[in-house]
């Protein structure tokens, strides 16, 4: 079996541990003796079925997921349930979004489609470079929900924690901080995520529903691909297979290292080695400020503007990829996800020295 | 590499090539020498940009597609078109429906949540054991499309053409016979399928578009996600890049087994053999009318239904697996989609010919 891997930095679809591909790859044609792969078998055969049984209680043992709340593995990814959040609970009053990002942008235009919305914090005067401190967050009153984007992988900024909300229930798109921590679940009424980050290949959303929001979730003349009563606790159509297959092994793969807060260490100790070497002077600068830094997406740039593109060619050339920054922002991003391994980390900050080394 | 395969007859997610399935086992660890997983790379990046063109190329050919059709890698299944179709294109008017089944009626539940629907003509009456000749569809002579199941996976039934439509765009569901013979696609306005049957995996929906229908979707206070003309050729959101690369390798399987009219022959070969087996005597039984039979989901009973649960059982002994059929209609249904070999099915009608002499 072949190992040669790049030091993958990839914002989306992103690494995933060599340990789950090389299991997926052994079973690809013939799973677990059967005969056939995973992927040519039904949905509602035992096989499956025992597939999607494990991820749940894997999900739901990780997370702390009481009887309280419903699990979907569902398709379309997270700009599918900037639709389905709005489509199922800003029926008739409002709700409070938090815009920290061009992926807040979009669930907000999205949910203008169904309702009212209100914004109870922007960052886009300041190109998005922070998120908010609690006491900035100036809530509608009468809202149905507070929506917010948890890591914001453009503009490499985090949520610390979950913001205030004013009493009511968080919606939250985590897609590119999903499992990389623990969380307060209970403050959630819905997470969901896209699993090309964290959690799994493109496909597969996860979405996490406390079931006291179902109970207010539109009801009337309602599409039943778009309506979560009408999804949670069954297969109303061919699941994405191979998405939830991988995204078990992932979540083997992450209680085999300690589950969450193992994670959590991890991510902080990748993130500050590669924070510490842009601070070290003034060769390399952040754009995000301090406080709001993503562990997941770390975006710096060149004093030295004009020198970014020679940086993106020979981190290529040594083995890197995917560090080009998003055009928004400019310079550099290295997405350090899950299963971003710290030797790739610390290829990049010896890069990064010798870079400056040479060039400086 | 192991190279055991049962003889699989499962009604979806079905089976696959088994080259495409070593391919694509070849590679998953390390796609072409890249040190990751196609599944790790962005869809924004060299690889998966290949990708994605190599499989609109190929598509086209085979469908000999010209450029007014638009084609579109979604997510969702089937089941997010039963709704993006008339969210997109019955907008004031009304739709036609031919209801054939149990998705045709999936269909037009969600068309009615946008707009007035009419049934031009249902088999419901007879446990939709049938589809209509043109001469029995009944049109409002105000639609905006004809909307058709193209095969009935569950009730085994199949139109052996494109129906009458009144001038009206065809808009089908040809989820579960996609790609098994040639189609006159300039009838079609739109045309989607679910992968799983005989495209690829679960979590890639193919949506064949004609552009002039873009240019009558709704417009207005419209949801990005949901609006065609938003999706066409962009990447709108990340798209379920394993479904697009196992497609991609499907159509080259597809182009190297002689396209469209190849399958067709090798379809009513495999299928015809089979339902000679069920006519020879009165042991068997088909359910479907003759004149509707499918050439993709082979449904069929004993005369002594009490056989059927040993018939299942003793089948799986044989080493096949996926027989049983659907609860709406009972009895065994052999999914021989394209990836099925013609072995399989010949084992099948071994082991039904032994079963008569055993049990007869």
């Amino acid at each position: 079996m072949k190992q040669k891997r790049a030091h993958n930095f990839s914002a989306g679809p992103a690494a995933l541990p060599l340990e789950v591909l090389q299991k997926a790859q052994e079973e690809l044609v013939d799973y677990q003796g059967a005969g056939a792969s995973i992927i040519e078998m039904s949905h509602r055969g035992p096989e499956y079925t025992e597939v999607d049984r494990q991820a749940r209680e894997r999900l739901s043992r990780l997370l702390g997921l009481g009887d309280d709340y419903e699990i979907l593995f569902y398709q379309g990814g997270a700009s599918l349930q900037f639709l389905m959040v709005p489509y199922n609970f800003n029926t008739g009053k409002t709700a409070d979004y938090i815009n920290t990002g061009t992926w807040s942008k979009k669930a907000i235009k999205e949910a203008k489609v169904f309702g009212d919305v209100h914004i109870a914090f922007s960052s886009e005067d300041s190109n998005f470079n922070r998120v908010p401190g609690d006491e900035e967050l100036n809530f509608s009153g009468k809202g149905e929900y507070v929506h917010f984007t948890s890591n914001n992988t453009i503009f490499g900024t985090q949520f610390r924690n979950e913001p205030a909300s004013d009493g009511l229930p968080l919606a939250c798109d985590a897609s590119s901080d999903f499992l990389s921590r623990p969380v307060d679940i209970n403050r959630y009424g819905v997470l969901y995520a896209g699993a090309q980050k964290n959690a799994g290949p493109a496909g597969l959303t996860i979405v996490i529903l406390r079931k006291d929001m179902l109970e207010k979730a539109r009801s009337e003349n309602v599409s039943s691909m778009l309506s979560y009563p009408t999804q949670v606790g069954t297969l109303f159509n061919t699941p994405p297979v191979f998405g939830v297959y991988i995204f078990n092994y992932v979540l083997e793969w992450i209680e085999s290292k300690g589950g969450l807060e193992a994670m959590d260490r991890l991510n902080q100790q990748k993130a500050g080695i590669l924070y510490d070497e842009i601070d070290r002077d003034d060769f390399y600068a952040g754009t995000a400020d301090k406080a709001s830094r993503s562990l997941m997406n770390v975006t710096f740039r060149l004093k030295d503007e004009a020198l970014e593109k020679t940086f993106i060619e020979e981190s290529k050339k040594a083995g890197m990829s995917g560090l080009k920054g998003h055009r928004s922002v400019g310079g550099m991003r290295a997405s350090i996800y899950n299963a971003c391994p710290q030797a790739s980390v610390e290829a990049l900050v010896e890069f990064m020295q010798e870079f400056r080394r040479t060039h400086g």
